[in-house]
């Protein structure tokens, strides 16, 4: 019975996510999911992509956590797009929160949207939200073990990042330990290291979203947002 | 049929605890339930706790992880009643799997058991395993905000950690807020700052154990453990 339940939670999770990904593509907004343990500087990057990519790009967040709206007051500051869903003892979003916060933004006047997950490891992995891609982050302060340890986030995501690497001389961490346990796990994964702080790996960032959003978020809106410089450099 | 199902799993839990409780209670172990995201250091402080009290007190630890045994290996070093759960895909450990753990220990032979669960700030919180206490980890490296997003472990941990004193200078991270939003969700909380690394505030922590254990633990078990000197500092 347990099972058939859970069953029946993931259909439906699924049936909303799809309505979600149909209505985000039709107005030809590219959706990033962004998971990772709590801080390990998802809203830190959120916030330092905003600053590059706005306005030339209209962005759009949808975040996550169990309670305050401290990361909503971040990114206001950068764009009035943006939604905090508070889940309360929730561990992860699902496709019925994001659907109720697409109502809060006008997804029309949007080109990119970032979905800032509860900050998890382990369950946002499983929940398809809607979005064209899963980006999955660990960070140096966070242990070189981390990958290993969490080998369904490493499987599941389009792309890893590896945050803080302004702090790796003052962390233990072994580098090669923990790309190696990815490729172990995903022989072509992509990583990029970057340091939201100081702005390290950034370019790569931005030079990612940029190769990744016109192949995926074909199906309308805006060229003048590929035409960004920004997203255009490559 | 979701609610119910839900009440299920927690009434079965909650019978388990009972029997690993009554289990560890009458062969006098104190047991310790460590809460905390990934990568905050919970391996790091049961290391170095494992270093100071071993072998004038007999320690145990049960660990879990989605996946590797890498912790029960760095642990083994100090002690070989270790044992390492793998959850797969579980976010937290429950009741059954401390129950099968603890048939791969010697109990009889333990005065305390550490319970390391799987890195998550919110899954855990909710099930009782039959420790003697929760205790809760945040790190300076998470974030400021990390005690005001998850009122749930505030409140449900007999004591709070910050750990990773040692990297206080280096990042962006407000002392005053994170402890005020502690007392602000509960007022009576007890917060010991440390460093597993550097040794800082260890001594708190090492006296802390000494002032619960003798407390909670008085079902029975060995008298020298109470006399252990770094437990009968105070």
């Amino acid at each position: 019975m347990q099972v058939q339940v859970v069953q029946n939670v993931l259909k439906i999770n699924d049936e909303l996510a799809a309505l979600n990904r149909q209505r985000l593509r039709a107005a030809g907004v590219f959706t990033v999911d962004l998971l990772g343990g709590p801080g390990c500087g998802k809203t830190a990057l959120i916030e330092a992509t905003l600053k590059r990519l706005v306005p030339g790009l209209r962005v759009g967040v949808i975040v996550g956590d169990l309670a305050t709206q401290r990361d909503a007051d971040r990114m206001a500051r950068f764009t009035d797009q943006v939604v905090q869903v508070n889940t309360g003892k929730g561990c992860h979003l699902e496709a019925h929160h994001v659907m109720q916060a697409m109502t809060r933004i006008d997804i029309d006047r949007l080109d990119l949207l970032f979905i800032e997950n509860v900050g998890n490891l382990i369950c946002p992995v499983g929940f398809d939200l809607g979005q064209d891609v899963k980006v999955g982050m660990f960070c140096t302060t966070g242990g070189d073990d981390k990958a290993a340890k969490h080998p369904y986030i490493v499987c599941e995501s389009s792309l890893l990042l590896l945050n803080k690497m302004d702090l790796l001389p003052q962390v233990p961490f072994d580098r090669d330990l923990f790309l190696s346990d990815i490729y172990r796990l995903k022989p072509d994964a992509r990583v990029i290291e970057l340091s939201a702080v100081s702005g390290a790996g950034l370019d790569q960032w931005i030079d990612w979203l940029g190769e990744q959003r016109p192949r995926r978020a074909s199906a309308g809106g805006n060229d003048d947002a590929t035409a960004h410089p920004e997203l255009a450099r490559k």
